[in-house]
């Protein structure tokens, strides 16, 4: 049987365990696996691209556990009432190859970006950052929110975003919070002297969103919305200001900010500076950029983190057979008695 | 909402339909795939190779269905009461990218790979083909007993495998397909004289199952069990005297019985085949070898069929978020009231 997670199980789970201890929870998994990088098989994304949009696959494994992700990314669902990026997630046995685990992870996906940007920050920031600039307060927005308050002790947030609803939505969410909130009119005004900048817009194309006179000495900027061919947020300038982080350089160097730099620019990854092979930030007036595009391995530790907290809470598919003869699929499957059926542990 | 199909909602499926009348549908469906061959995206499977077996994925789409299939393949895992090889599948809307049903594909992927066996028999084999020998009595052989007889009028099977545990499982199974069944003492005594040899053994490494010497002209080879390098059944000396058809010649070189040929021996794909660009059988003497190894349109169409098929009595799951406003995943998924359910049409 496979246990199943859908999008009301990953609410429930969410808000049973905190938002914020979920994310630092979450963080520290990232953490755990990015300390292991040696361990993990790393691939390209197989896509599958059409006129509307594109499908992904993301696999990888550590050789005890594999996963992978399908996602889609398409810019029109929105006019239709759907949205442009949903996805979901298989956590599979490596040494029977079973699959243990489906889940939701469009909502997950969310929660791990965010815990992800914040582990990122906890090596990359200073340590006394308490003011984030936040541009764009679209779908990641509150869960940016939290996870720098939950991990990096940010207590005011200055949001900026073009569209006012937005921004009304975003404050109305963050409300609760227990952050010091800031309406900024400007993305100039909201970047001014904060300790941290995290950019997360949806806009299309190369975009100079934040560019490097906006930037004060020792900023981390968290670049998230750059994450595909051809969509940047950051200005150009930046590349010769600051100090540029990733997850994984062959894809980035295709999906992130660097896009705009020379194929050589040089860059660190995460999993170096944890492992202490290379610097991260050297001084308190460092500008670093940790260029996010997401990777499989933060997905890897997701579905690894929801499986170990849902152990005894399952909601079961018999997705996979459980028969007494291998060589007798069609006595014991089509002529047999009824089988187990799914259980609805509701 | 996504449709999902367990083991026991295959079963009462196929069952409900008629085992046979699924098959005939199912075969009707690769054939009419196989027909649309060019509109298809045809890669390599993902493959994750670990110590005890592998996963991969095997993705395809013809622009308007996208479908991947999860498969395992973990020798040992007899030893700890588990199968060999699971798989489930998954289909997606192209134009949106929303996954519309995630289905179990252990008992489906048997159903289309004796589907896959007797369309192409139906290619290929001679048209007044009576006589069944099928060597290997294992978990496919009541499938490729019950789609040889439904499709291409089979009306004797001589089976042979050293298991007898396993002859006596199928003469079990078999006994009321309404067919002429006759256990062989040897491979070529159930050859001798055959019109269609269908050979699908497990047994690991190159062996000869089969070889030049047992088969009469005219005979056609339907070759299941030689599906992944290291793996092949027939003698090599067949490739002397047979005309050989494959499904997707880049895998088959490196999966199929044509692993042991040199690289620019002569095959015709299927397809090629049905569209009239390439010679199928030529005359009542030739022998002709279908040399399977599976291949990922097969399950796109056996995912389409099985789509299609229940389509009215679905069991849904809550795989991807119905969100009113796409930027707010927050207030909607983690603030807001609980959402629909599973539903659990029993």
């Amino acid at each position: 049987m496979t246990q199943f997670i859908g999008v009301e199980d990953m609410r429930r789970l969410v808000r049973s365990t905190g938002t914020k201890a979920f994310l630092t929870q979450l963080a520290g998994y990232v953490r755990s696996d990015f300390s292991r990088w040696a361990e993990f098989e790393k691939s390209a994304r197989v896509a599958s691209h059409s006129r509307d949009g594109v499908i992904e696959l993301m696999p990888t494994s550590d050789g005890k556990l594999y996963t992978f992700k399908y996602v889609n990314g398409h810019p029109s669902n929105p006019k239709i009432g759907k949205l442009t990026v949903t996805a979901f997630g298989v956590l599979a046995d490596v040494a029977t190859g079973y699959p243990l685990l489906i889940s939701e992870m469009t909502l997950l996906t969310a929660l791990r970006t965010a815990a992800t940007s914040a582990f990122a920050a906890s090596l990359l920031a200073r340590p006394n950052s308490r003011v984030m600039a936040l541009i764009g307060a679209g779908a990641q927005s509150e869960f940016q929110a939290l996870a720098f308050q939950a991990m990096l002790g940010i207590e005011e947030i200055r949001v900026h975003d073009p569209d006012v609803l937005a921004v009304d939505k975003f404050m109305t969410n963050a409300a609760g919070f227990g952050m010091n909130l800031v309406r900024s009119p400007s993305v100039a005004s909201a970047v001014a002297g904060a300790d941290i900048v995290t950019v997360c817009t949806a806009v299309k194309g190369k975009v100079a969103v934040i560019d490097a006179a906006m930037l004060s000495p020792g900023t981390h900027i968290n670049a998230i919305g750059g994450d595909c061919p051809g969509k940047t947020e950051l200005a150009a300038d930046i590349l010769a200001i600051g100090k540029y982080f990733v997850e994984f350089t062959p894809q980035t160097r295709i999906e992130g900010e660097i896009q705009q730099a020379a194929p050589d620019y040089p860059v660190a990854e995460l999993w170096e500076v944890l492992a202490g092979v290379k610097d991260g930030r050297t001084g308190d007036d460092d500008i670093t950029v940790f260029d996010s595009v997401g990777f499989a391995i933060e997905d890897f530790s997701a579905l690894r983190l929801v499986h170990d907290l849902t152990d005894d809470r399952r909601k079961l598919l018999d997705l996979v057979p459980d028969v007494a003869d291998p060589k007798n699929l069609y006595g014991e499957l089509i002529a047999g008695p009824v089988l187990a059926r799914t259980l609805e542990l509701a």
